[in-house]
Parts: C-alpha cells; sequence; structure tokens
C-alpha cells in the first residue's frame, strides 16, 4: 500500500490519485441533479429579495473498506448527534434565509429530528388503540409528536436535503460535487464539516478482492494517509464559503494545539474542538481572534443551541465583510 | 502485538488471556440477573408440563476497538437482518415452546419486528392529524400496525430477553453468560450464531490509550486472532445444546468447503453457508448428513421461514435423540 508525505497543495498528485483509484460513486448523476436543482432554487428565490443561506453539514463517520467485496472496515466514532442537533438549530435559528444541506452516514447515525426519539426500539413508543388507531404512550407523547411535527415543516418548506453516504470514498466524492455546486453562492454558503472522517485509507487498486482468511496467525495491515481535502475546498471548490471543521481527540494536552494547527493548515475560519470525554458538554470554538468555551447548562439545554447562534452571528459577519461579492454573486 | 497459533482446546492459553485481558463488562451483574430470572422462569413453566425450547439468536457484527479511548474501530458488515428476522420466525414456529434470547449489536443493527419499517427515516411514516392525534400514512398503516402488534404481543408473552453489545470483548463475555446459563436447559437450549464475530483482534494491553495521530505517513498494523470460542461453547459452556454457526464468504469457490472445516473443526450440529452477493437469496444448510439449499422465492418470501422451519425440526430430533437427558435436566 503506498503513502504520500506530507500536506499537499490542491490537485496535488495524492488528491488527484485519490479520486481517479475510488470506486465510481454509485447515483452520481441522481445526486448531482438533486444537488443542481436545489441550489436554482435558493438562487431563484434569492432573486426575490432576501438572500438565503446555504450550511452544508457533515455528520456521522465514514468507513475504510478492508476488502473490495467488503466484509470488514475501519469505522470511526461518531454518533452523528452533532450533525443532526446543529442542522435543527441552523434551520431555526436562519429562519427564513437558511437552507440546509445534510449530508449524513447511513448506517446507526442520529438522524435530524430523531434525537429524542429511542434509537433502537422505536416500537415501544407506540400501542394499538382499541378502535385499531395507533397511540403513542403517554410518557412519549410530547417529544414524538414535536419531532414529527418539526420534521413535516422542514421537508415541507424545502429546509433539507439529505445525501446518506457510507464510506471515505463516498463521502469525499459528494463533498466535493456539494462544495462545488454551492461555489456560486459565494460566501452565502457554510460548510459545517461535523463529520468524522477517516484519516487512514486502503487504496482500492491495493485492496483484496475477497473476504480476509483468518489463518494461522496475525494479520498486518498498512494504511495510506486520506489527502486532507479541507485545503482543496478553501482553495478549490468554494473558496468564498464560510468553513468550520471539527477536531475531536481523546488526550485534553493536545486539543487545543491541533485545533491551532488545523485552523491554520487548512485556512479554517473557525475550528470547534471536542474532547471524546465530555465532548456533549463542552466545546471550545477556536478563531483567529481568540478561543471561546461553549458550555451545556444541563440536561434539557444542548450546546448546538450557543454553538450554532455563534457561528450564524460569525457567519454573517463574514457575508457583511465580502458584501459586495456576495450581491454581485446573486 | 502477540499471536497465538492453530485452533486450541477449550481453557487453553488464548481462550484464557482473551478474557483475562478484556475490559470488564458493564453491567454484568444486572446482565447475569436479568439472565438467571429468565432461565429460571422458564424451568417453573416447564415443571407445569410442556418443555420449553430456548433459541439463543445472536445477530449484527462485533467490533474491534483500535484505541483504548476509542475513536476508531475495526467492524463486520452485519446488517442484523438474518437474526432479527430468524428471532421473528422462531417465535413463530416454536409457538406456545420457545422463549428466544436475542443478543445484538446496537449501532445500526436491524430488531426483531421492524424489518418492514424505513430504518433511516421513520419520521415519513406518520402524520399529525387535525384532532392532533398522530396517523400512519396510508401506504405503510398495515406493516406499521402488524410490526406493532406482533412486537407487543412477543414482549407480553415474555419471549424476548435482548441484551446489546458492540465490541468483541462485551460479545464473547455476553456469550459465555448466556451460555453457561442455559446449559441446565440440556438439549432443549438451542444457540443460533448468526453474529458476524471479528476473526482479528488488539488485546487490550497492547492497545494505545489515545486517538492515533495522523502523522506524515502510514499506518501499520498488527491484529491477533480471536480465540475460536466455538469449541469452547461446544466442549464447556454448554455440551448438550444444539449448535448452529453461520459461514460467510465473499469467494463462491471455498464457500461450502470453508463450511465443512467449520462444522467438523468445532463439532457444530450446523453450519449456515452465507455468500455475501446473494445472501438473502440463499444459503446452504450443512449437516453431517448432507447439504439442503434454502431459497427465497421472490420479494415477499423471506427464505429464514424455512430456514427456522427446518433448523426447528432438526432441534426436535436432537432433544428426541438426547430424550432421556433433557427430561432428566427439567
Amino acid at each position: 500500500m503506498d503513502s504520500k508525505k506530507g500536506s499537499k497543495a490542491p490537485g496535488s498528485p495524492d488528491v488527484e490519485y485519490f479520486f481517479n483509484s475510488a470506486p465510481p460513486l454509485k447515483g452520481r448523476v441522481q445526486t448531482s441533479q438533486k444537488l443542481k436543482e436545489f441550489v436554482e432554487k435558493i438562487v431563484r428565490s434569492s432573486e426575490s429579495g432576501r438572500p438565503i443561506r446555504v450550511v452544508c453539514v457533515t455528520s456521522g463517520g465514514t468507513t475504510v473498506p478492508l476488502e473490495q467485496r467488503c466484509v470488514r472496515y475501519i469505522d470511526n466514532f461518531s454518533s452523528g448527534y452533532r450533525g443532526a442537533t446543529s442542522t435543527e438549530y441552523s434551520c431555526f435559528f436562519y429562519k427564513n434565509g437558511c437552507v440546509s444541506i445534510i449530508f449524513s452516514n447511513f448506517r446507526g447515525s442520529c438522524q435530524p429530528y430523531c434525537r429524542y426519539l429511542p434509537h433502537d426500539s422505536f416500537l415501544e413508543l407506540f400501542d394499538i388503540a382499541e378502535d385499531s388507531t395507533i397511540k403513542v404512550c403517554e410518557s412519549h407523547d410530547t417529544v414524538v409528536k414535536r419531532s414529527i411535527k418539526d420534521y413535516r415543516k422542514a421537508v415541507e418548506e424545502g429546509l433539507l436535503l439529505k445525501i446518506p453516504f457510507t464510506t471515505i470514498f463516498e463521502y469525499l466524492q459528494i463533498l466535493q460535487m456539494v462544495a462545488t455546486s454551492m461555489n456560486c453562492l459565494k460566501s452565502l454558503g457554510m460548510f459545517y464539516l461535523a463529520a468524522a472522517v477517516s484519516d487512514f485509507y486502503v487504496p482500492w487498486e491495493n485492496m483484496v478482492e475477497h473476504k480476509i482468511q483468518s489463518t494461522e496467525g496475525p494479520l498486518d495491515m498498512r494504511l495510506t494517509q486520506v489527502p486532507k481535502m479541507l485545503s482543496v475546498l478553501r482553495k478549490d471548490w468554494a473558496p468564498s464559503a464560510f468553513c468550520i471543521s471539527f477536531k475531536l481527540e481523546t488526550d485534553p494536552d493536545i486539543l487545543l494545539q491541533k485545533a491551532d494547527m488545523a485552523m491554520q493548515k487548512y485556512s479554517m475560519h473557525i475550528v470547534v474542538a471536542n474532547e471524546l470525554a465530555n465532548y456533549k458538554k463542552e466545546v471550545t470554538v477556536v478563531t483567529s481572534r481568540g478561543k471561546t468555551k461553549v458550555c451545556s447548562h444541563g440536561k434539557d439545554h444542548d450546546l448546538e443551541a450557543e454553538l450554532v447562534d455563534l457561528l450564524v452571528d460569525r457567519h454573517f459577519e463574514h457575508i457583511k465583510k465580502c458584501g459586495s461579492e456576495a450581491n454581485g454573486a446573486l
């Protein structure tokens, strides 16, 4: 398995190699068409007055197949909770001025408007009444109704476009499609990259075809670094968009230093730093102007409410700064 | 990372090493108590006449953590569909004489009585009516009601005990607990081991504590073979139980040969051979008497109906053969 050293410029050999050697994205034509229609609708709406902001939220983990006919794969911890919750708050905070594109990992990851529902036992929420209608158990009546109502509203108002992915190959091909489609929105676009993206992969052509056999002894594997696509997103795919990436570490001693490095190395506007042990209770928002802690104030308070509120403010500042460019775009 | 060669006898050093070095199972005391009560209730019921058969269905994949504070892990392909569907048919075929224990992977794996429901968009199934009650969309009314009814019935009749797991460490510790608890049922116990269990793992003490950093270069990993616990189950944990294991391969040329080998090596009563490309359409049931193909007859026909029917017959034969022993047990 091959490996290239160091961080590369956009269009560098390892980026090109990644896309050229990746298995073709299934449903590429349909996804591309859906995206085109979605963005065109936004551009048409914006012509009638109010500019619309679009947030691309990525969520969940990406898998790295170890065999072409994949039985085994490497995955990353990600419940998808942050992405799903932030999508809901984005729709709320931007109010009439926002459309969210979320693309999220299918397998088991949290979906918008589902976080209050039990993940694996939703049948326990319901009963059949005597007249054979379906009844929600009393204990869950309020949250289930709110989830259904909010979800229906978001769908009816056209605020959500969901594009699912599973593997690192699918994720990066879709990110490229979404980013280049959103490029025409200039500074009105925001990338909220909450997905836990694999750092290492096995290039398709170096992968065995069939299931690796459990032979008599240990299994040795060599994984190649995934090229850092954040630089390519910032420089090539959507250079005027507002970009927020996430850094998750388990070691608190290196977290902020790694977040600072990521901001500089990939020219992010903001990096949100998480520690695995308490990522639902506290994050640090790292910008060039300094660091801000955002905390949850208790069981019924999502830190994503305050986080998204802060990011929306910063996005408005970014749009203002790029004002003439944005007005020229739409 | 250490590795031991060859298949070992029960209680061999690599089996002992696995259990001694595994991180302690969370909630062990509660799970053990629940299991004890479940089996005691079955034994009491059987004293009043009809003997009860118990099927332990394992389902889903097992994860192999790569870090102690786990961000990355290796997973196996498994939708959990076979285990979930087979649990439903087991409850149906054994009728009043069966209790099923299923233990299944939480993350994203299919649960019994949920297979007709859309996995990631269940909010789309429901609408709020004008009187603010919840209404099932017409297109899904029949399946949703059937799912809720069947699930409720299974729970009310005490036919299901769910024990979730995620990692290979949790899976094998729970399998040991369930098997030793079911040992007193002798031949009335059946193990239907549909879970896709990892073949390789990183021993806990050899694992790095923190998230592996994406440094400048490739990542090399060495994985140790997971000791084959099927032999231990057959010889030590529950020697009289009826045991069915599953073999999944991507290469049809080696599938049946591997299934034969598994049957002999681990003294299974039956091995069900699956090929990844068509596992929902066809399986081969491998026994010492020969091989039987079981096929799906179309979109609305689960091959699990016929498969479980066949296995229940074979389990009855097994009970008959061990007759005096089983009667002595209960």
